[in-house]
């Protein structure tokens, strides 16, 4: 086991009617929220009217930006924070999914900068203070919810890059399973597979910690099971539920106790795929990681048996055939020609990998790796 | 899955060396510390010195309240209340197991008030404020390092309770599993059955809960993993720091997302027995748990059959016969005559339980079943 910090300050209400205490937790951060949406389906579903009748009630006053795009661009962060500035914002409240949960984290440190919050993300300026962030999750597959980390993108520069900082972690996440029914299946499915994939990440790093690799084990193993009831019940409580809470547990530091942090590699790589044609970031993990199994199946062929084992009960089956298998039927794309991505745009892909140095913590990745995964994904 | 709150104030530093940073994290708290331990070993092993270099390398004062015995009474934390009264101490460092830990937060809290800290303990007062704690672990098994609550006896009334409030949640805890290498073979066996007895209490909750289950059966077998192997390597880093982890997630909140908060019903039976005969809180455990677990097997069969196939690997296999296989391998005892309590004391276990009306949140007992467990403990 290596050392390790084991903290994570965030408050989680998870359930049905968790909303009925919004409004209190808020009154702990002051008087004046700033309210982050995506681009609407909150006000469709009436999740939004709750968070806002909440505040209402308490006599917190509030402001709503709305637009954040599913795969966030950091110019909608400046742009909240510009608002929050000029509304002399208390707190955020981010009400979506993890695009709308990312930007608010860079919202919250931005209003404490003089700088755009991309320098965040480049890592040339540190965050120094933050305000108080409450968020309201209607998306399965974050994690966002309960940790420090935020990832955004520049449009320009195709590049989509992460921070983190125990500033930006929310203060109060409430979680409604129910939120989560009016998700269509394709989503859902994107979410699972995000997910599994923050579980295989962790996995991934090198040094050995039991508990969480079992733990690891078990996410995966009950994200399949559930993953393929929701298809057929997507009201059913008990399933979104599971979902929604093996989503926040999977990158919620329950899995690093132990570890160096995780390896990261697929992530990176995915990055440049949903950076360069807008797929969902799930979507583009599904591709992603089947591939790089197979790459570097020689180096990870016992941790490959512990999976087959313990995910599958049995340590014979090919747990990276079953992967396959699984996401197929829940309907995500496993190979690139499935996403509409054909082979014109190989060449952009790697030279993205290449500007943006994608790689692994443990799995370091050349050239050479780029072009066996890539084949791969074809 | 039931509604939930997740939340988990403590900052947990674990691994080799970790006391390095425990000055600079208390400077956080002030600059004069009333510093717990329990009977001296944290003396001999050179834990105290330390935490009493790092202290003064960082100008906070100290002064060091001794004797805290293993089984802890509330007259101990009230003196030690008083000793930081007069001393102004505005912070506690809780340095030993669990019986320090536990009271070490009545003093947090006992500071704030003007009453014996046992009121907290009958919940006919509640904690107000506390100071705030720091805690070094010497000894796997509690959970306290982590978690509210604390547990505290009664040697006049033969009563042991707990109370628990989230001001009293250790703001940092230190855990060297190094520190534990000089506990003797038996109290290691203790500390393993304590971890396995908190993730039992937690899982014989009724309502399901898929996650919390699983890691249920994880750690269960890795106790009984690392278990085996301690008794050969008292001073293998890798076994101690797993068996570390362990004590700490069965009682840190990860077991109880989508649950009740668990049943606790044994916990109840075997502090009436520690509360009569000094004996270890892991023995009581010992003793009580496979007599629980045989007197309600037609309402858990189930529930067996699950750890059957989790922890051990085969649904066929008997888990209790198991289990105490595993007690008795590892040197504690599983019946009360193993422990030389005998039959003239059953009178006065059993009126121990029907005075504290001991019982579980979801199998709730009555004189026949104090009747019929004790016969099984035998």
């Amino acid at each position: 086991m290596q050392d390790f910090v084991s903290y994570n300050p965030t408050k989680l209400i998870f359930g049905k009617n968790t909303l009925e205490k919004l409004g209190k937790e808020a009154l702990n951060y002051g008087k004046n929220a700033l309210i982050l949406i995506g681009k609407g389906s909150v006000k469709k579903n009436g999740v939004l009217d709750t968070v806002t009748k909440q505040l209402t009630q308490n006599n917190i006053s509030f402001e709503i930006f709305e637009g954040i795009k599913s795969n966030p661009i950091y110019e909608d962060a400046d742009s909240a924070v510009t608002h929050a500035k000029k509304m002399k914002a208390d707190m955020v409240i981010a009400v979506g999914g993890g695009s709308v949960l990312d930007t608010a984290k860079a919202v919250c440190a931005g209003v404490y900068s003089d700088h755009s919050v991309w320098e965040f993300y480049t890592h040339t300026k540190s965050p120094v203070n933050a305000l108080p962030l409450l968020t309201v999750l209607t998306l399965a597959a974050t994690g966002s919810e309960m940790n420090y980390y935020t990832v955004i993108q520049n449009d320009t520069t195709k590049e989509k890059l992460a921070f983190g900082s125990p500033l930006v972690a929310p203060k109060v996440s409430f979680l409604n399973p129910e939120f989560t029914y009016s998700v269509d299946k394709y989503y859902t499915s994107c979410g699972v597979v995000d997910l599994i994939s923050h579980c295989l990440e962790a996995y991934f790093d090198t040094s050995s910690s039991p508990l969480s690799d079992a733990i690891v084990a078990d996410i995966i193993r009950l994200a399949m099971d559930y993953g393929k009831k929701i298809i057929d019940n997507p009201n059913d409580y008990e399933t979104r539920a599971n979902i929604m809470w093996l989503a926040t547990t999977a990158l919620n530091g329950s899995l690093s106790a132990g570890k160096r942090g995780g390896d990261w590699g697929v992530h990176q790589l995915e990055h440049g795929l949903s950076a360069l044609f807008d797929i969902a970031h799930g979507a583009g993990l599904a591709i992603v990681y089947p591939a790089w199994l197979k790459h570097y199946h020689p180096q990870i062929k016992d941790k490959l048996k512990f999976l087959a084992k313990y995910v599958l009960g049995d340590d014979k089956a090919d747990f990276i055939e079953v992967l396959e298998y699984f996401y197929g039927k829940i309907g995500v794309p496993i190979r690139l020609k499935q996403a509409n991505i054909d082979e014109n745009e190989y060449e952009n892909i790697m030279s993205n990998w290449q500007k943006n140095k994608a790689s692994g913590y443990f799995f370091k990745m050349t050239t050479q790796d780029y072009k066996g995964i890539l084949s791969l994904m074809k």
